[in-house]
């Protein structure tokens, strides 16, 4: 289902998000100040434009309210962050997704009516420092407060050679598991006899504590 | 198990990073040219230092070797990331995880020893972009380049009001249905006799394409 | 009625701004980020810090909520103002003027929270275009879009040594005459036997077609 | 009686100055240094031109000396307010307003000859603190030293429902109510039995201590 | 006879008229905005002190009226001069001097009331032209527009080994010989029998265009 | 006698001696490196170009060493005016004029070889200077260390009304009284029956000690 | 043997380098961020470019593996330097010589694959420290730790008018004198009956301390 | 023999040039208007100062004129070394070795007495291109026009295993053999009988051609 989209900063955030949006067939307007940025994505873009998302004028002619999406990835004025979102909602964008440099920066977005407001460096911050405290654990999502589905690692030889069922991982630690990657290769819903090796990735699920406790046993 | 975590540059990148593992009850040494970054976490950090990193006796005076982590969050100063990684590296630290502007950024760190190199921005951008292209899938993981695990959820009314096995998920889709999140509840390996209600969340492991498939069919 | 005002930025407006505060027995607390505006109203105001409003610690600090009125009156940095603002509401701060740069600048504020914004440039701008426009008329009042009030100096030699009755100003211009000023002495509701004078300054209410076309008639 | 205007400076000030003129049909020549500015108020002026009017060549090509009005709306650059001010007076402008900056910026413009000095940002920020001390007076006229005339509005309960003689304004506080405003509608000399309403607003005039009075008594 | 004098602006201009003053016993107080200049002066003045002139405040406190003579030898800084111009005559200083950077600057120092203004750039740059177009005349003083006095270098040969009296001087030129010097030796009102002798310097008094012509004839 | 002058550096001081040879009818070259100060001499100059005198080139190919004199007048830029002096004697020019900033500019310019330095702003202060210490004193020359030649005014009433030799002004001071300039006009060797007036000026010559100490006469 | 080099960065060691290869017959590509400096060599080298090396895509469209040498010879920006070397060496440069800032640039550019790295300003500096140590040795080699060449200058007048023989050079320092350098002239392999001249230079070959101490010893 | 130096400018030239000094047993005073630069030294030089070198006091107080030499090794501020540099040879320094940024630089240095001027990026990037055009050469010496001795390392295959009589390197190039370096090991002098190895380096000396030529030879 192709949709529109406008991209308001082309630095590396809304860079990678258009080439993203670009490389899954979308149509994306990218929009910057600076004629550098536009041009690396000239070739890329179904359409690119220099202008200041400042002035009301510019998205006005751009009909913005005409995009399915619309993208403030203004770097670092937050001057400018505020006004391309205050013109974009007031001219009738139906979805505005801006980026915040802080709290303070996500409270006025959030204000002025932006849909959704993300904050790249932070979020992703938070995200390495979960990697490094589970380092065995590749991948988690949080499916509420108490709940979480991981990938995990086994590097630690006890686990190794053993079937999931012989590590009792259901009994001892209340989690399921799901699928199991081995070398590459995915197996959902794995037997109950599958023989773990080493450096197999186990996607497990269930309450948070014991996902982290497996994490913690796996490691060593 | 307590770690200890060297924290180079405490922008918002290293900021979050920083906050993340003092809430898990790790030790963290911050690191900063500006007095103004050090004083904001001078309170939460276990220990803060105003230095410049570029310098190698700064990053030897601080033994930079003895501690389990070094992440070089230096922001858009290119130079002074490169030197402090070559630095660090140099002077024996163990795990050296560095932020990188851009791929020859990229390039550079991975040559002179960064174990681990992170693009926030440019990351974020493409989940970003991805969640935009299905948004009714919240979270997802890639377990391989085949198979994807994913949390979509239910929005199309003719999905509503059936249980898990009227819908066929498995049999149309190909896809198990490993949790369902219902009003903040979690109920893990659900029966297939559960019944869906508007806004349930899903979620189901299998190939990528039909989970792409199933998120588009219940948007609508 | 003492009451209490913390006025941010002490630039020419919030200066004047405190000034007549002041010399009304109000209390005042002035602050600004710089040292020198600072110091100009030291011996004047009753309270004055040196701080950086866009923070949101430095308005909890001063208790900003305890305040009868909060004026944001920052200069040039948009988002100093925007911050200010925002800060100010959330931390509960009943009444909040603020002074905006421009039209995008003042939708901001007014969808942040601000009750009163002022463009004091703008508002004079149009003022002394008005003053331009009709010379003898020294102060006026919009009552309505249709009615004025109106101060208006006689200057044309038609017009005096006749008594108010005489120049038929009611009948004419469907004018009330409400008081004359001569050589600086006011005469409320006078007489419609007062001989008007050479430069005697006459307020008049009425329709606001006729309070114009009464002022291009002394112009002569 | 149209007439003609140069106004040099198209920020904030000059521009709403500009805007008003023109929409009272009058011929206005807009002059500033930035191509911006000017381009802003091309379609609006009857003239616009960019120059230096620091350079006396540029005043003189103009020929200033034949506008009926002059307007030195120069913003922050005192020494460019003060040279243009001088280079129009010397070329014979007939009536010169400047805008000041401060008090030395205001004497400075009337030593070399200024007609009409004002300081926007100052008489705004006047302004502003009248009305807050004086929250329900809408607006008011000095007419001298000792009287004035004002709108205020009714907000105190103990008012409403009552005629104006039974108010007693004219005895309890020596002022003649002028007209009445009821929701958008002006009855000018309104009739001694006219009813107040919650909301309506007086004009009144006489001595300025009975008008703040009569405002404090509405303000309850 | 000993006078007081404050110099405003310590730069080679200021400067220099410092070291003459004090060099000729009188009182000099030196203002400068920059320590540097200030320090230059500290132990040559008889008082220094670190100041910002444009403040009214600054020169108020120096009792700047008290001075006989105040010199604003200000720089670059065409608002700083005025400003300081206006405040020094503000507070009744009696002899003010100002130092102008071009003819408006000039123009408005003069409207604003400094006594005497000069501008040395400018006036070395017609006093090294007049000296390359008349390169034997050392120095001259223009009585009025018609009679200067000079001192003329003889280099001519057909001029050395004649007495005055032989060249004739005074009735060729209409010029008298009031002085000659010779070899570092002055000999005032010379006898007509003074043999000239070659790099002899004449002192001359007569009407210009004749001194022009003697100076052209001696040149070869 | 026309000769050719080249001038780089078109500033005040460069300007002002421009105009004085022009105005006497010389060949002049303006060159300066800002187009602006080129453009305000195009017209007045014989030739003006814009070029950066540092480079040695530049100088080359504009013949350098044809000109009768090069004056080397650039302003702020020390080192500018160094390498643009040695290219121009380098190259092989008669005649260099230098400004120097300070005393070691000075020096550095003597010794690469420039035939004259000045230092306007510092020889303007000493006349300035000296003009002050002598206020009736309106010009003077020094003929050598012991003697000098000036003009003095006459305010002092016991002076006026007397003739030159009741004066007896070359008895009590050893001066030469050489001319008397009387409301505009000049009378060259005066009669000694000359009977001065108030505000006469007296060209003197004789010691220097007499000649101030007959200025300090005359002024009261 | 003509080869090709491309040049990155043509300041004072670029432009040098270049000079030296093309006055020897070479093709140089010279390539700098700045259009004056590009322009300086436009007639000297066989082609140049303006681009900026750090971006990749200059690199390959000027097809950088081509060239049998490239040198990055950028001055003062580090992070250009290390950007432009990972990219010609990751385009297949077979030779890339860089210039760097200091050490840790230093280790960074032979971390990321620099072939040769020299440091000019720190060489020039140990070189000549040498030179002031050594003021007689004109040039000398390091053969290796233990061994040297030198050229040494006899100035001190015991060694004048000996032959070589009776110097007993060989004997006395174990030097071997390879040639002689008399007034321009150089006589390889002398002749042990050569008598030396004052300022003769000796080529002498042999152990280093006896090279130092023979120079010691001429130098008086 | 200790002599005493002082180095004014401790960049990479100065510091390297002070570093190989100190480490003969010199007595060095380093001299730098930079707080870091001087820190970096303070534990290495015999005495540091922080000054300004362009002001001639700092050089008369720290007796210029007692050091046997004298370097400006001042990077960047032509102006700084030049006056600098005048400064010292004013005050008697005896031997001052300036560093110059190009060739007119280097001519004012030489002008104002610099009694040795050194270009380090200039003659290093001669040199490297000396090296890259004789790419076996390792070292040479210019002994006069014609003449030169040089290291050459022997990688052509058919000079390898042979005699250097075999080879006739004599005869065919007229170049002495003085020296060969084996593994790191030096023959002086060495037998004609000796067989060369693959990497030997041989040290020759004779005419300039023939030594290129030989070079080209062994290069294959």
């Amino acid at each position: 289902m192709r949709q529109t989209y406008a991209i308001i900063g082309l630095g590396r955030f809304g860079g990678a998000l258009l080439e993203t949006l670009i490389a899954n067939g979308q149509d994306v307007l990218g929009i910057d100040i600076s004629e550098e940025h536009v041009n690396e994505y000239r070739d890329i873009a179904t359409q690119v434009v220099i202008a200041d998302a400042q002035e009301d004028d510019v998205l006005r002619k751009l009909d913005i309210a005409s995009f399915d999406h619309v993208v403030i990835a203004i770097g670092h004025n937050m001057q400018a962050s505020i006004l391309a979102t205050i013109n974009a909602k007031d001219l009738g964008a139906k979805n505005v997704i801006a980026k915040a440099e802080n709290r303070t920066h996500l409270r006025v977005l959030t204000k002025i009516g932006a849909d959704l407001v993300v904050q790249p460096e932070r979020e992703m911050g938070e995200r390495i420092g979960r990697k490094l405290l589970a380092p065995n654990m590749l991948n988690f999502i949080e499916l509420s407060d108490d709940y979480s589905m991981a990938e995990v690692q086994i590097v630690n030889p006890t686990f190794t050679g053993k079937t999931i069922s012989e590590l009792n991982i259901h009994k001892k630690f209340g989690l399921n598991v799901i699928a199991v990657r081995h070398e590459g290769e995915v197996i959902v819903a794995p037997d109950s006899k599958y023989k773990i090796h080493h450096k197999d990735i186990l996607s497990v699920v269930g309450p948070k504590d014991m996902v982290d406790d497996f994490d913690q046993m796996t490691n060593n």
